[in-house]
C-alpha cells in the first residue's frame, strides 16, 4: 500500500475544502454573523494545518492502483464531511456533532435530507455553505483536484475517477482523461451559471437563486426556506425542474452536443429511457392527482416536478407528495430505487444497470427458448462484456444487502414502515424526503442517533456506490503483502 | 411446436385432477353437504369430458423441448386452478368466479392467501380440497404425473421437471429421474404421515390434522379455522413449527440422509445458512417481543413459530405478528423475500440463490483490490458456472420487475404501504399473510378485482418461478418456424 500517495491525495483534498469555505466564511463575515464566522475560522485553520502535516516527507512516487484509489475516496469523503460539519458544531447553530454530521454527510452526497426543522434559522454563510456543499459532492471532489492538480500519467488518476465518478461507465472519458475532466467541470459551471441567471430573471433572490442552483446542479435538494420551493413562482418552479432534468442527464451527452454529434444523442438509449420514465411517470402522478389541484395544468406542473425531483435524486418539493393517493406515493418510491442516468450528478441504481439488467434478462429468456442460440448483449451499439454485466451484478447484492441490513436497524426506531423503507431508500439513492413523517414537510431529527449513523453511512455507500465504503472495511485491503 | 404432446400432457393433468377431487366428493357426500356434492360433481365430469376432448388424435410423438415444457407446466397450473376453483363457485360458497379462482391459485401455488373473512363457514368437503390444493401444489403436480406416467427417455420429463421444480438446482436427481421422482414423493407422503400422526397424538381432531399436514407439508398455510393455529395446544404448534421447518429443506437432502451420506448433509451450505438464519431471527424476534409475552419462553414459542412459518413461506399464525414492534415486522418483511431452500415446497427468493449472489459480490470485491486474481466461485465444493450464475440473475431481474409493476397496480387501491408491499410480497413469495389490513387476522377481500387478479398471477409467477408464466406472453415462444 503506498501510504505516501494517499497522505499526499488526502493533504491536497483537506486543502481545498479549506479554499473552498473561504467565500462562505467572507460571507459570514459581511452579514457580521460572529459565530459562524468563528466555526468557518477554526475549521479552515484545522484543515489548513493537519493538511500540512500529511503533506511532511510524501515522496515523488505517486503511483497509485485500484487499492489505493478505492481508500483514498472512501477516506476523503469521510474527511470531508467531518471537517465541513466542524462550521455547524463549533457556531453552535446544530448543537449536537451527530447531526453537523448527518447534515454535512447530506449535503456532499447530493442528499439533501436534514435534521433541521427550522432550515430558515441558520445564518446566511451557513446556508451558503450547506447548499455549496451539494455542488461539491455533486460532480465530486477528487474529480475537481484531478482538473487542477499537476499529475503525471492517467493510470493513478484513472483509479480515482473510476472509484468515484457515479455510475458503471467512465470509460468513454478515458483517453485525454485530465481535459476531458477540465470540460466535465467547464459545462457543470456553465449549467449552474445558467441557472442561476434564469432565476434571477424569474424574480428570485440573488442569494436565493445562486443557493438553489448550487442544490439543483448537484441534485442535492437542500434549500433555503422551510418549504422548499413551493413558495417561488410557477416560472421559478419550472425553471428549477428543467434543470434537474438537465443535470440527471449523463454529462458525456453534453459533451457529445458540444462535439456537434446530435445523431448519437438521439440514439442514446440510457437517455431515451430517461425522457420516456419521466414522460410516463409525469402522465400517471398527473391522473392520478388530478382531484388535489384546481387544474390539470396545476397537476401536470407539480407532477412533472415531483417525479424529476425524485428520480433525479434532488428532492426539493413544490408540494407535500406524502399526501397523494397510494399509487404516487408508490411511484416515487419505485423511481427513488431507479435515479438517474449514470454519468450524471445524480444517484439512484441508475438507468443505465437496469438497462444492461433487463437485456440481459431478455437475452435469458430467448435462452430458455432456444438454449443454443447465441446472441451478445448490446447498449448503445457497444457490446456488453461479462466484466460490464458482472460488476452490474455485484452492485446489486451489495445495493439489496445495504437496504435490508439497514432496514432492520432503522426500524428499531419503531417508526412505521413508509419512514423507514423511504427513509433509507432516500439516503442510499442520496434523494433526501421520504415518505410519512420524513416526508417534504418533515425531516430526520426524528430518528435515534444509531439510525442517523446507519442513514448518515448509506448516503456515503449510495455516493460513492458502495464498494470504496464497503473496501474500506475489508480485511484484505489492509493486508500487508497483498499488492 | 408438438400441440399434440401439449394436449397430451394437458389431458393427464386433468384426468389426474378429476381423481384427486374423489375424496373430497365423497367426504361431502358423507356429510351430506348436498351443494359442495354438485360442486365437485359438475367439476369431475366436465374434468373427465374435456380430458377426453383432448386426447382425441393425440400421436406417439411425445418429445418435447424447452419450449413446450413451459408452456405445458404454465398451461396445466392455470387449468388446475380454474377448474379446482369450479367447486368453491358451483356450490355458491364462494359466490364470485374471481374469488373463487383466487383462493384456488392461492391453494395449488401454495401461498395460502385467502379472501374468505370466515374460513369456518365452508363445508368440510370444500375445506379438505382447499387445503388439499397446497399438499398437491407442494411438490408439484406434473411431477406427480411423471413418477406415475409410463414415458420412455429422460430428455422429455426433465424439461417438465426443470420447469415446474422450485429453486435453481435439479441437476442432483437426474440420472434415474424417474425413480428419484418416485422417492422424492415417498418422503413427501412419509413426512406428511408422521406429521398427521404426531398431530393426532396431541389431541388434533382428525380432520384438523390431515388438513393442518396438508397446509404444513406444501408450506401452504391454509388453516380450516379462522385462528389459523391459535387456538391449538403448544404442543401442537410446535409439532407444526418443526414440519413447517423440515418441509422448508431441499429434499435431496432427505435422499442423502437414506443413502446414510450425513457427512454430505452437514455440509451443505444452504442448509447451514437456512438453520443459522433461523436461529439468529428467531433470537432477534424473541427479543424484540419479549414486552408482548407472559415470558421468555412464551416469546421464544411464538417467535420460532413465526420465523418458520414466514421463512418457509408456509403462513400459518399462532399470534396477530402485525402488532409487534417495527423491527419484528421488517424482519418478516425480509424474510418474506428470502423464503426457503431449492427444492423444498417453500417459495420466495431461495436461500441458494442468494448464496450465489453473495459470493459472487464476495468475489467481485476481491476482483476490484486484485484485477488479475483468478478464482472460482463454488458451491458445496461444486463450481458454480456462467449459466448457473446469470440464470440467478434473469430470476432475480423478473422478480423485481414484477414486484415493482404488481405494487404499483395493486396500490391504486389505495391501502396503505404496508398492505400493498406485503401483499406483492406475500403472494410473490408464496406465504399468504402480509401486514396491516392482510395480517394473520384480516384477509385479501379488501383487494379490488383488478388487484386480485394481478396478485393470483403473482402467486403463479412465484410458484412457477416466472419463467414458464412469463414465456407464455412471449411472441417468440409461439412463432411457428421456432424450432
Amino acid at each position: 500500500m503506498n501510504y505516501r500517495a494517499i497522505r499526499f491525495f488526502l493533504g491536497h483534498i483537506l486543502r481545498i475544502e479549506a479554499l473552498f469555505m473561504l467565500p462562505a466564511l467572507l460571507l459570514s463575515l459581511l452579514k457580521s454573523e460572529w459565530s459562524a464566522v468563528r466555526g468557518f475560522a477554526v475549521a479552515i485553520i484545522l484543515l489548513a494545518a493537519i493538511s500540512l502535516l500529511l503533506h511532511i516527507k510524501t515522496s515523488r512516487d505517486r503511483r497509485i492502483f485500484a487499492r489505493e484509489g478505492f481508500i483514498i475516496v472512501a477516506l476523503s469523503w469521510i474527511l470531508l464531511s467531518f471537517f465541513g460539519a466542524l462550521p455547524f458544531y463549533i457556531s453552535r447553530e446544530i448543537p449536537s456533532l451527530l447531526d453537523a454530521w448527518f447534515e454535512t454527510v447530506s449535503g456532499f452526497t447530493t442528499t439533501g435530507a436534514t435534521i433541521l426543522k427550522d432550515v430558515e434559522a441558520l445564518s446566511m454563510g451557513l446556508l451558503y455553505w450547506r447548499s455549496f456543499t451539494h455542488w461539491l459532492g455533486g460532480m465530486g471532489v477528487l474529480v475537481f483536484l484531478l482538473a487542477v492538480l499537476p499529475l503525471s500519467g492517467g493510470g493513478s488518476t484513472l483509479h480515482l475517477l473510476k472509484a468515484e465518478s457515479p455510475g458503471p461507465d467512465t470509460g468513454k472519458l478515458t483517453p485525454k482523461l485530465k481535459q476531458s475532466v477540465g470540460i466535465l467541470y467547464l459545462i457543470y459551471v456553465a449549467l449552474t451559471v445558467l441557472q442561476t441567471l434564469l432565476l434571477l430573471a424569474g424574480g428570485m433572490p440573488l442569494f436565493d437563486a445562486v443557493t438553489t442552483a448550487f442544490g439543483t446542479a448537484g441534485t442535492g435538494g437542500f434549500s433555503v426556506l422551510n418549504s422548499s420551493m413551493a413558495s417561488y413562482s410557477h416560472y421559478c418552479q419550472t425553471v428549477v425542474a428543467i434543470f434537474m432534468m438537465l443535470f440527471g442527464v449523463n454529462f458525456s451527452i453534453y459533451y457529445l452536443v458540444l462535439l456537434g454529434q446530435l445523431k448519437r444523442v438521439w440514439k442514446n438509449e440510457e437517455l431515451r429511457t430517461y425522457l420516456c420514465l419521466i414522460l410516463a411517470a409525469t402522465l400517471i402522478v398527473t391522473l392520478n392527482t388530478l382531484k388535489s389541484f384546481p387544474s390539470f395544468f396545476d397537476a401536470l406542473h407539480h407532477g412533472y416536478f415531483q417525479v424529476v425531483s425524485i428520480m433525479t435524486t434532488t428532492g426539493f418539493a413544490t408540494v407535500d407528495f406524502n399526501l397523494w393517493p397510494e399509487l404516487s406515493r408508490m411511484l416515487l418510491l419505485v423511481l427513488m430505487v431507479i435515479g438517474a442516468c449514470a454519468g450524471s450528478t445524480g444517484g439512484g441504481f441508475k438507468i443505465s444497470r437496469l438497462l444492461v439488467l433487463f437485456k440481459s434478462f431478455r437475452y435469458g429468456m430467448k435462452k430458455l427458448i432456444h438454449p443454443n442460440a447465441v446472441k451478445v448483449i448490446t447498449l448503445d451499439g457497444k457490446r456488453i462484456d461479462r466484466e460490464n454485466l458482472a460488476s452490474v451484478h455485484w452492485f446489486s447484492m451489495a445495493y439489496f444487502l445495504s437496504v435490508c441490513a439497514s432496514l432492520l436497524i432503522v426500524s428499531l426506531d419503531n417508526h412505521s414502515m413508509d419512514t423507514s423503507i423511504s427513509g433509507v431508500l432516500a439516503c442510499v439513492n442520496n434523494i433526501g424526503p421520504g415518505l410519512d413523517v420524513i416526508g417534504p414537510v418533515g425531516n430526520y431529527s426524528v430518528f435515534s442517533p444509531l439510525s442517523k449513523l446507519v442513514l448518515s453511512f448509506d448516503m456515503l455507500l449510495g455516493r460513492l456506490e458502495f464498494f470504496p465504503v464497503l473496501l474500506l472495511f475489508s480485511p484484505a485491503v489492509w493486508r500487508k503483502h497483498a499488492k
